[in-house]
């Protein structure tokens, strides 16, 4: 695929039209985009990527401002660092979260060179969404932002498979959640390097810190760990309390941030999981591949004969499938 | 693959022992399983399947229990049918939420030979519960239970995904939903076919019923279908109130069903959701067979190396899937 150079070069360069326009072609699944992804995938691998989730009314998007903020201003003479959001809403088109969110977020960070905002919505498959946000996080990485957040609207798998493409895993809850969502929170509590309870002047705060503490020991079993006698360090995931509306506890959030990268990278982690988001997107796009490369080597008719057969009883889906997908005789990698 | 003979007829024949074995073989994903129910496919097609979905903390336990109950001791002088009821918690394993719904479940309905109850816990891949999901709901079909009731805990995509493949979508909520939680909702209840409000005692009852009929209203909007002359009849999915802990609005909740199922039928809509379900079977047991077959026919060391490549930025993950699955020559199906 032929790629207009200048596109490339411009994006490298840090030119924002350019770049806007890049993210345009990777969310329409354009060839043009994927090549220009191609070319630069050699400048990506620099950026901190964060990723952030949590109940909906947890305050994310506020919370999200804030940090962006604090980035750009930091308090104690240290360089202010560039900042690419990418709002990730994968419910229903109409819900309407994410342009409520968006309108907020202009009036706090708009006209800062320094800031990238960029929400995505879902059209269709959750799975299209998921590469679409891998692209444009790759194609901001390349841009050379240092800090690119990926904020996940909702709480679902979904969410949970794009947070987990960061190398810091935010999750933000909000005080007194009721026993009955613990359910859904397990399993996001599983991926948590800071957990955030924000909007911590409301009732229940202390309540819900004890609570997640409690899940957290579960999921982390430190104690287990004294009888192994490892010397590499635990990261244990600290709870922390911010009141994003003012801008309470947005420091100390940043420095577990940064603790947390630099964790990463004194034990080998941030390349363990730079390794493994590059190995799952590997094996999706090969997925795709082979789908693709399927479906131009079948017969449409042939599916859809077989489709009657199995509606009909005749044979079972199982058999339908190994009918229609033979064993290779042999594949001739390049 | 060789079965033994027996297990097939004697799950056909309605014996319990050999189908619980089956389930697990099933569950499992052991080849004599898959054999079995290759056998069996042409027995299904028969049970009406019922997915039910919604909130943690609404009673969806109970209210299956009790929809269960109704079905096995019906008012009017209709004959009593048979039941089978599938648990599926696709959470994190240390929830512990099925265990403790089926201890309340043994209670109500253990001793009834007319019953027959498998909880499904998550083991790994969430793709992986959801085909063998498909596989024990086919079992439970040839074995000749008249309806299917498949329970998900939780209220994530995984669930969506799990209750939509059913003929009848039921979503059950509780009253005082907060709004911060209709982004969760608006995606579940575009796939209900009944809304129950359970636990129709506690306060807040109305306003939730006004919000979900608000919401139906956007998902489902009556007014535009005024204009197309169209004849065929539409399902206006009814909103349903019930008390599960005293038996209370059970009665209606199953004649709604009964009335969907009939509705489903006169309209044709009940083989269009079978050959939809079983499309979206083949799809994925297709991607599975395309993705072992791969596996066969490629040495790992060449995925490894690849891998490799695009960690040092060398390739894009694009161009090294491109790479790992050049287009076959050509495809011989069976």
């Amino acid at each position: 695929m032929n790629v207009k150079h200048d596109l490339v070069e411009s994006v490298v360069a840090g030119k924002r039209l350019p770049l806007a326009r890049l993210l345009t072609l990777v969310e329409n699944n354009a060839p043009e985009g994927q090549a220009a992804l191609d070319q630069l995938f050699a400048h990506t691998g620099r950026a901190h990527l964060i990723g952030v989730t949590g109940s909906p009314g947890s305050g994310k998007s506020s919370l999200v401002n804030q940090i962006a903020l604090a980035l750009r201003n930091p308090s104690s003479g240290k360089p202010a660092r560039s900042v690419a959001i990418v709002a990730v809403d994968p419910t229903s088109p109409f819900t309407g979260g994410a342009v409520l969110g968006d309108r907020v977020r202009m009036r706090d960070l708009a006209g800062d060179p320094g800031i990238f905002i960029r929400s995505m919505a879902s059209r269709g498959a959750l799975g299209g969404l998921a590469r679409a946000t891998t692209g444009v996080v790759q194609a901001l990485d390349a841009a050379g932002f240092d800090i690119v957040l990926v904020e996940t609207v909702g709480a679902g798998q979904a969410e949970v498979d794009i947070a987990r493409l960061a190398h810091t895993t935010l999750v933000i809850e909000a005080p007194g959640m009721g026993d009955d969502i613990q359910a859904i929170k397990a399993g996001i509590l599983e991926i948590a390097d800071i957990l955030v309870i924000n909007k911590a002047d409301h009732p229940g705060v202390d309540s819900t810190v004890r609570a997640l503490r409690a899940m957290l020991e579960l999921g982390h079993p430190t104690h287990s760990h004294s009888f192994t006698g490892s010397t590499t360090p635990l990261w244990i995931p600290p709870v922390l309390q911010t009141i994003a509306t003012q801008s309470e506890g947005i420091d100390e959030l940043v420095e577990a941030i940064d603790r947390h990268a630099a964790y990463l990278h004194a034990t080998g982690a941030w390349q363990a999981r730079d390794r493994s988001r590059l190995q799952v997107e590997l094996e999706q796009l090969v997925q795709v591949e082979l789908n693709n490369n399927w479906r131009a080597s079948i017969p449409p008719e042939l599916i859809q004969e077989t489709l009657a057969q199995v509606e009909t009883r005749q044979i079972s889906p199982y058999q339908a499938a190994k009918q229609l997908t033979q064993p290779l005789p042999e594949l001739h990698p390049g």
